[in-house]
């Protein structure tokens, strides 16, 4: 890919602004955090945008602009509009948009209806969590080691998802639980990467390994270059046989 | 499994009241055909329901002693209420009932919104069709041969879903088109099995091994017993540790 | 399936012999606490089989009446005869025979040569564990709750297998690892499930909720009906076009 | 990756030596096609080697300096001594080393024991194949259509394979036959990708999708760099719990 990868990072941006114990852990907020992580690679042309911002900062323009999506959200899912989620879905499903929300975006509107599943989870106290590594040879493990350690926010099993495509993170929780803590997904031509940790009183966007996961995972979902034909108002009608129309290619 | 099974095969029915072709080929409409092929085996307890009957005949009551729900439906997926298709979704992520989407219905709002896609595809004119098994390990297959010839209306690759959990049927076309024709998905505590036989104007409901692959097909889908806790009305909060809770039990 | 399934569980039967305080918890040998697990509910025929008894005690005449071996090993891995090993592997992908390794027959020569994988992991000591049910909808996890307690000898991810065509359970262990401990595979016509618990010095085998997973694997892994023609001596060479074939049907 | 991937292209080069036509359609031998096809890009450090060859060009310096292998083979299959198979085996395995078979690769040692699967399918005469694109989303497919024609050898379901992780091309042949003819596997820490096209009597190589498609291919079964440790002499004993292991890090 000779240009860089256009991010658009998107946060709700609520704890942020009304938590001074959040906002002393991330001063230019979660959104900001994570612009910083994939701006130290060099690869990524990165905006962001906020819950608050007309139409959540994410119109037309943005959306036509951005290859990966970057979610964060928590307590305001219900506030994402409707019209905007089915405008990302599109993007996604249609024109293969990435997709990769993080921590609490597990209950968002666009990861749910995007995946198809409720999303629903166990949850608790934050505790230490050790992140495992159950797919060494993929892309998005790239550079990691068996496991590390965080103190994060228990989340835990049954997580109700849709079996991932492709199982990268299994976590261990001290007080007895297990989570499917990375995931990826392919949902029309794109591409989605779920990753747990992030809560906004734990600090993991300063670890090295997470920082370099969501890199690894930002550049994964990227699309891919398709040169067939999208039908992007339903279904194409074959008219002539295709067995026809290869002769004429 | 005790008791039979609780099939509602619910269709459309427009083709068969507002076409004679269609009606002198499934006098009792499509989902009177559907209701003969499960009725066959003597498992199974099926009532239908259509789309002009109130609440499209799926009120709660039946939705709440349903164990699969079997879908016909073409021309008019927009008439669908929203409302129905969310309680539908409700029942196969939180309550394990199995769907089975038939045909055209890859189109329709409950098949896209449980699995998370468009359902695009390509389609053209009735041809031979051969359908290829290609998981002869799997219960639905059981009974089935190699290959089985059928007269069907094209759909073709690409083909907007998610790849499917286990894929059992590939097929072919006779004017060079293929197409992944029987997919198996999970979704929350459900069972979802698309196939694609079944144009209203061809008779394959008709054909033995397409009964027999429904019959199969619904009987796969139908609900696993389980004894853990789904979370109803979201996440649980896992107040005490689970290491500690398992000590009381 | 009207008659009853015939399984053969097979042991090393080692531990048992030669130490014994292994012999206190398992009296009649692992493969006679297996047999007694199976033979609960009435549906299975059993019959076991030995290292130390000629070819193993899986002649021809038993393989070809077995529809599911359940595999127990550990010591004595490479003591098991290649030829033999060979033969199982073609009873499964040719014939469907089901296989279901327990515990420690992750490094047993049947499992890594049908499933295609070296089976390493990392263990440890003897621990809590707790065993976490990932896919309440699947036919192997009916009747079992959320999660369960064992104490069990730790198997720990990275766990060098292929990623499961379906996960079912998820294990924590008290000093941090997690272990991908129920997996589904398909190979040939044959199903495989492995499943982790079952160290010979604990007493998992008595444990209801090992018991009822292991009675729904066996069925699970019960051979379905193919009316296909399994090309036992290899590739099926069409000689005549298939689509003139079908013709002829 | 800073530096090129480094690549050993094998072939069994026996049609070429032994059949004039062949020999004219692949002068410098298949495994001279191929490596042409992957210098063209610039990517790639290219080596061949053959069934003649000492080792069958496949010395310890070789595998251990070769980041993906692609194989062709047909008539001897089993002239592949089963010591070379093993030690690809392991490179595959524990190194992370990609393989690329190729059409009638198939029925290969080395992909049927890495895979797990004997790898049995239909075959018949040559004729018009249709290769249908069915992961836009993946890199493999990165630049090709919908579809494209081909004249091939035909290739047919059932084809006994592990479902595949992913599954990126499904073909059409014109005498009725589908075919999953290209198909993604993890293993180990090693990425497999076996595609069907390439009879030695066809001019496959030659054309310009299947070119990319090997291109894209190679690229995406290069080793990714693993961080932790691979028990290269077989499981890893745990010995201090790995909670305490870590604080120490």
């Amino acid at each position: 890919m000779a240009n860089k990868i256009r991010v658009t990072v998107w946060n709700e941006y609520r704890h942020e602004l009304n938590e001074e114990a959040i906002r002393n852990i991330y001063p230019e907020g979660i959104h900001g955090a994570v612009k910083a992580i994939l701006e130290e690679t060099g690869e990524f042309e990165v905006r962001t945008a906020t819950l608050d911002m007309p139409e959540h900062g994410l119109s037309d323009e943005v959306l036509e602009n951005t290859d990966v999506l970057v979610w964060w959200g928590h307590l305001a899912h219900k506030a994402v509009d409707d019209k905007i989620v089915s405008k990302i879905r599109e993007r996604v499903y249609r024109y293969g948009m990435g997709f990769v929300p993080l921590h609490s975006a597990h209950h968002s509107k666009p990861f749910t209806s995007i995946i198809g599943c409720t999303g629903d989870l166990s949850w608790g106290a934050d505790q230490k969590e050790i992140v495992w590594n159950v797919a060494p040879y993929h892309p998005i493990t790239d550079g990691i080691p068996d496991c590390f350690e965080l103190f994060e926010e228990m989340y835990g099993e049954p997580f109700y998802i849709p079996q991932p495509d492709q199982l990268l993170f299994s976590s261990w929780f001290e007080q007895g639980n297990v989570f499917r803590s990375g995931c990826c997904y392919y949902r029309g031509l794109g591409k989605i990467f779920y990753f747990q940790p992030g809560h906004e009183a734990c600090r993991s966007f300063y670890n090295p390994y997470v920082r370099r996961i969501i890199q690894n995972g930002v550049r994964w979902a990227a699309p891919t270059v398709f040169s067939g034909t999208y039908p992007q108002t339903g279904c194409i009608h074959q008219k002539t046989p295709i067995v026809e129309e290869l002769k004429n290619k």
